[in-house]
């Protein structure tokens, strides 16, 4: 049981009336329980809080008239990993993985796994099946790619990434989720907090589908997996943006923080860790 | 309300145990009811039957051994129109729609609304809003594309297709698709059947949000919407395949049919047709 | 007959040894006559001035150990424009066109007419052959792009220019080249300096091939035809880069101008220009 | 010495007044030596025969009204190999390269070298300079790709077949090159005839510019690089079309074949081999 201070503020600039998505509140699970949390908005806003899709991702909608205008999110949230011996975690066979699991076989926007069927297969096919096979993805991304701020952009795919070598750690993440579809695995995308992830910022991380249950996975190696808090699940970035706007809004500040509210858990990095 | 009869035969030859992922049989939502329905496999088989997602899609699994197998499915269905004017309705506000209708504003694999916004709202920003500009859109793509089969793969995007201008149904929704997502109109990928398609075969069509409901479109115009009946429900054309096969299948056969099981309802083509 | 005065200075910080090439010096051509011209290195280095393909580009390559560096050019052009009417220019007609022009039908780097070739036929495909034509595509492309510095980058190409609608004077050159390749008319990428260019930059543009020659052709509309000086010709802006530096260093300075040496000659911008 | 037959038939059904442009005649060079060649067209036609760019390709050019058509080339072609030691051969430095060779360092339309840089300094730039690292290359293709006629199509590029890892001699050959490019190797498209290809057809293949000269490589291992002869040189396939169709003609029949005019000189596989 990990107890884990977050939080983010954001401000903006808004010049006509504009309609704001926002995707930063912790989200529920049976694993991650939110003991307490704040969000404000400046000026004082009606707030929609939604629930969507079956991950119960949670979304908050306003509508803003111009002004300067901040959102202030703080919580605590405790998790209750599930952590077992690496070895021990094999791959769920196709015929008993659960129908609303199957969705995370399939390509998206920034996953094509599609196209990279072949290539992850070629590399990964003959790796022992199971948590040390998502694990053999997480280093090969963490090896070729050099994490390099500025050289990608929102549109930016797996594909890509495979070819150019660099990015952050939403392609990270989208490469990693599509070599384990492409061998079978299913994989999602997970935005969330990071403990003292540096530089400080939302971070986007990887869920693989394992023996019937999820588990993280970090390819940045950025943070360590028992310090992630997750806001929400999606097929890629495309389902989990922190903030959709429309109308018209420059975003002028943001800052983003996440910490142990007790000692740091002395857990082995190795672990497969599981909240979902 | 109409009645339509429609059915689905699938031969394999089966080399190695598979497991198939069928999702061929018509969906249920308040507007559509499946009367009768009948799913034969040869061999006899057991069969999961899943039901997956918030949309409903129906989903079975079979695990097969090596042989020569087919799947035969028929049933009769009837599905309660509503038809509106089609001047009559307008858009969505977005601060107005369900949470769970953000989705399909999303990009999605074959569906890149992030890359071609630009172009959709130039062609189309300033067309009259509501089912006036998604007739638009659809007319537009009919108009641009010539219908090919062969011309494109399982791979082949939206924005490919807007290159190179030709395309299948498939390619039809998923141009249709994108440019109603690129002016803010939520829309997704319908498979289904459709009353007297040439050639015969399963068919991809399109639903967007309009007005609070979803309304159907087809810009191949091979169907009129009064006679489509709706298997899936999905982002785009990954979502809904009538077929996965895991394992070592070749399709030896494929059948598929569509008829009114009564006198062809007269409804006007250019009517606003919503079952959802 | 024009006379304008160009030059250019380019300063780096070279860190280990580099070699450096520079397509910067105003080409010859029998419409083009450099009537004065410096090149100056400092530090003072031996440099190796070479000719480069039929069309002869000029390359100046030297080798540069650590050092501020800084290359500056100096020259005064003579240029005898071959001024037509617009409608009196034609095509010429595959079976009549010189070999050495066909190599400007193939597609390249960052113009794929091979991918564009079926949307130019049905924008272009029904216009007035010759000049008008060149002409109509420059105009769609003026029209449908925004001239947006910093939303292309050098691996952008005509295809992703067409989706995007973004771009600067080399994306508009690259697109107008591929549409005319794609109609079937020889088109290639001219660097030079433009007189009065805002703001002052090399410049590309576009030569299309009609009548048995070389017209010119500026889609951007940010300069005059009169007022553009070659420095090189290729199949698009790779073959043409003002500089390729194999080593270490970095730019710290670029200055560009270019101006009429004597008063602007009064042409009409609708002219048809050719100076190959 | 060796002394190679080749030949090739092609046929025709011209529906409406077509141009040709032909690439299907032996190239000469310094060393390579057409002792004898026949080109007949039937019906009998004037050609037009051209020599195009530096390297000296040769086109064909004929005008057809609708008939059946058919050419049909054959010549005995003369080549005196160099043969090296592949550890004796190096790279040329990029100070050193001839101007003209330059160009093939610059990405094209099927090598986008740009693109695929980083991916290349990461597998290949730390093996040793020279042959053997362009051998490396060819290993690498020939070892990554599954050789799969009907994968790939006219506008697949290198980073397409990078990802989808199958393709035939065409795709082998871009990707070489590109990867050779992205090392800093001038790398080139060699369209020509192979001794005992199977199954027999135009063949595609590559030059890499070592210690001064151009070398011969196939990344197929479908062919003796003693038993090449050259066609044409481009800087990708786009270049050297063996034929170019602008008009209306379905191709009914091709043949193509070559062989050794005496008997199979006995050269090691691995030497390096060069005739530009």
């Amino acid at each position: 049981m990990t107890q884990i201070n977050i939080g983010s503020t954001l401000q903006y600039d808004v010049r006509q009336t504009t309609i704001f998505l926002f995707k930063i509140a912790a989200g529920w699970s049976s694993h991650q329980r939110v003991l307490s949390e704040q969000l404000n908005f400046t000026p004082n806003l009606d707030v929609e809080n939604c629930q969507v899709g079956v991950e119960g991702n949670r979304l908050h909608r306003v509508i803003v008239e111009p002004c300067q205008f901040s959102v202030d999110y703080q919580a605590t949230v405790e998790i209750t990993h599930e952590i077992d011996r690496p070895d021990s975690v094999g791959e769920s066979r196709p015929a008993d993985m659960p129908a609303e699991v199957l969705t995370y076989m399939n390509p998206s926007r920034y996953c094509e796994s599609d196209l990279l069927g072949r290539f992850a297969f070629e590399e990964f096919g003959n790796i022992e099946r199971g948590f040390t096979r998502v694990q053999a993805i997480c280093d090969w991304v963490y090896e070729h790619l050099d994490y390099t701020p500025g050289s990608t952009n929102a549109t930016t795919t797996a594909a890509d990434v495979l070819l150019q070598r660099t990015g952050v750690c939403r392609d990270y993440a989208h490469l990693t989720i599509t070599l384990c579809r492409g061998v079978g695995i299913p994989a999602r995308y997970v935005s969330g907090y990071a403990v003292d992830l540096q530089p400080p910022d939302y971070h986007g991380f990887v869920e693989a589908f394992l023996d019937g249950q999820w588990y993280l996975f970090d390819p940045t190696r950025l943070a360590s997996t028992v310090g992630l808090v997750r806001i929400g699940i999606g097929r890629d970035a495309a389902d989990v943006a922190f903030s959709t706007v429309t109308g018209s809004a420059v975003m002028t500040q943001k800052n983003v923080w996440a910490n142990f509210a007790d000692a740091q858990p002395n857990v082995n990095q190795v672990s497969a860790v599981s909240i979902s």
